[in-house]
Formats: structure tokens, sequence, C-alpha cells
């Protein structure tokens, strides 16, 4: 029998999704309770790979098991039997060819800033804390220009491992509340360290070091050196994955 | 010069707002960063004394110092000197005679219920994870009665040394978002664990354990031994004082 599951986890405490050889990663976790539960060792697919230290409350993942067991009573017993920063929230059986990945139509992934001077108890593990004020309405129209099909290798990861670097961004977009600033982008793909390195480029906006209109000619020069830096994982957080 | 501060933390980690001989507490953290910046040994006195593991993100401290600095200096030392769980998110000058809870007009308190069978990664320091399903609607109309002026003798802790235990409620509700319930209550003052014991009964209540109309009778009863568990601590947040 093959299982989707969409699962939620508290990255902090990981070394990312990735089974390792030295340090803990939500895969392994989740497959040493599989073994735990049938006695059999089951590969986990995941639909995003995500890095150390990034969340996810809505990461779809694949496996298959000789053993026969309902969703239900699947899901009970790997909520047992994992640590309460990892939670398995929805459950079923699929066809024997489900690939999370490969059968995915799109990903939105949400990043959170924490703006304010001081840092909050309650976003500091959730989300990048910038102390200088912010000019939100400078980093949403920037936001803008990312919508579309583009070549996105000047926000892509040193060693990054896709064949092409061009994706089709779905939504691009600001929301916030207080000082909490939350940019929301949904693609059909996403490059090493996209998102990190693309909200790292619109804080600089924000912050009055770079220009809105600089976007489209950051996207045409295909080059990482002139994007801004990589943001803190702490803030990212793998929200939905499309099928 | 008297300071009037606003404080925010996430209550895991301490023993609670009050000095203690063991343990570390909220206002043991503050006083001595205190002395840090100034040498002096300054008393700082909170509207609630927030119980351990309760969180605030609106508490009101005050305190005097002989030093002679600005609000926004005291502020940016002290939140360099505090821990991340701890931050000081307004200052400013008050009055000699300011008492933050003898001034106080009256406190809003959230508690805060994960209602679904896994526990939430996010939510879990911060909320109750009750796993069997709420009746909602039962729990909203029992929190009504509880509005107005009423002793809730029946809510209090045993060695609460409030001198009299009428208290005027002015608002008790319920709002929800997915799988978490928030309860907010506001009232002129309220006894030790009054929340956490209004929010165990509420909680059987909608559990069907309980009937709404056992409320008043409950309240009329000025027995401890009637009304339902203590809820825990972590899912209680001091949100706001008014003056």
């Amino acid at each position: 029998m093959r299982f989707k599951l969409t699962i939620e986890y508290d990255g902090t405490e990981y070394h990312g999704w990735q089974v390792q050889p030295n340090g803990r990663t939500i895969q392994a976790v989740l497959q040493e309770a599989l073994t735990r539960m049938t006695g059999e060792s089951a590969v986990v697919v995941a639909a995003g790979r995500t890095d150390a230290g990034v969340h996810a409350c809505g990461q779809v993942i694949g496996f298959s098991l000789q053993h026969t067991v309902s969703p239900q009573a699947l899901q009970g017993a790997l909520n047992a039997l994992t640590p309460p920063d990892i939670s398995i929230t929805a459950a079923e059986v699929v066809g024997d060819d489900f690939h999370p990945r490969r059968a995915a139509r799109s990903r939105i992934y949400a990043y959170r800033i924490w703006n304010a001077r001081w840092v909050s108890p309650f976003w500091r593990r959730y989300a990048w804390h910038v102390p200088r004020e912010l000019d939100r309405e400078q980093m949403r129209a920037a936001a803008t220009h990312l919508v579309g099909e583009h070549d996105f290798t000047s926000f892509q990861a040193a060693g990054c491992e896709a064949r092409q670097p061009v994706r089709r961004v779905l939504r691009s977009d600001f929301d916030h509340s207080g000082h909490l600033i939350t940019y929301t982008i949904e693609a059909t793909g996403f490059l090493r360290h996209m998102v990190r390195n693309i909200v790292g480029t619109l804080v600089e906006v924000g912050l009055g070091e770079r220009g809105v209109a600089d976007l489209p000619g950051l996207l045409a020069a295909r080059d990482r050196t002139l994007a801004g830096p990589t943001a803190p994982a702490c803030g990212l957080c793998l929200q939905r994955v499309n099928y």
C-alpha cells in the first residue's frame, strides 16, 4: 500500500528534511518511526526537501508499506511515535505511482519577518528579526516583478542541482499584521535557497538599499552575486503543496 | 524617576513572575538587568503576578530609578540585557505614585486551546492540547454566564490571598480559527488560578460532561470542589492591562 501524508513540523531542532550521516533530520525520524511500527524499512519521499531550520505546516510525504493498515491507524501510530515538533495532520491511501514531488502542480512558501526594534518572544523561532524599519509598499511593488516565468539563476544557491533554472511564479505578495510581515510565494517549483535569496533582496528594497526597478534587471543578469543575502532559515515555512 | 514599561514574555522557561528562592523568574531577570545597567537595586512591580509557565504579551511593570535615563534608552538597554524570551515593547515616564497593579482598571487574559487529535508543533508551547472534539457553541453559551459581578470563590485556588472573592467580569467569550480556540476574559481583577479554573470548567461543558445551565449554580455554590480542573498554565497569556 502507498500512503500520502500531510505533515507539520517545527524545524528548529532539525538538520532539515533529508537523511544525513550527522544530525537529526525529519526524514530520519519518520523512517525510524515507521520501522518501529511495522518492522519494515520504508523510504519516505517529500514534496519539498526543506533545509536545516526551515518549518512546514503543509509538507506532503509519500511511502509504501507491505503492512496493511488504515490511514487513520497509521496517522495515530506515527503521531504517538514522533516527537511533539512533528505531527501528521492527514493521511490517505494513494496509487502506487504517486510521487509527492513529481506529482505536485505548485508549492506555497511563507516567509515571516518580525519588523520591530525588539525581538518577539513568540515569533523568535518562526520569523527573521529585522530591527530597522522596512518600507512595506516598496517591498510589495518589488515582489510583483517576480510573478511569471523567469530564469531564477540570480536567486539560486551555489551548488543547486536543478537541471534548468526557469520557474513559473504564480503568486508573490506581502501581507502584514502589526509588526509581522508575511511574504507568500507560490511557484511550480523552486531552486535551492530561492525563497530566502528573494527575501534577502526584497528586504534590501525595504531598507532603501536597492530600488524596486532593479528587480527585472536582476532576473535578466542571471548572476547570484548581484542579488541580496540569503535570509535566515527560521523565517521560512512550506505552507502547502497543490496537486 | 518612575517608569512604566509594557513587556512580553514566553513564560515556558520561568517559574512565574515573582522572585523566588529557587528557580528563575521574570521579576528576578528584570531586576538583575536593571542592577547591571544602573548599579541600583530597583524593585519591579507588575500589574499581574503570572504563575509558572504563563505567558504575557501586554504585561505592565513599574519601578523607580535614581538614575536619569530616557525611556527609549532604558528600553534599548533592557532589551539588550534580557534574554530573547523577554522583551520590552514600550516605555514611558510616569508620576511617582504610579502602581501598575493598583492603578489598573481592568486586565484581559487569553486562554488558547488546540483542539485536534494531533499536537500542533507551533502551538504546543502556547496552547492546551485537547484531543477530544469540543462543542464550541455550548462553551460560548456557558462563558456568557460569567459576565457581570459575581463571587468567584468556586473558581479560586486554595491558598489565594485575596481578601474578598467578588470580581466584575466585563467580557467572557470565545473566538476560533481552524483548530485553535481562544477564550478571552476581561475583568477588574482576578483571583489566583481563576482563568485556568474557569477554562477547565468550560472545557468540561465542551466535552458534554457538564451543562451550560450549571454555571449560575456553580457560582452561587461558592465551592471550589464543584468546578472543573485547573487548565494547564501554557495556554494562558496576559494580553493587556487597561488604565
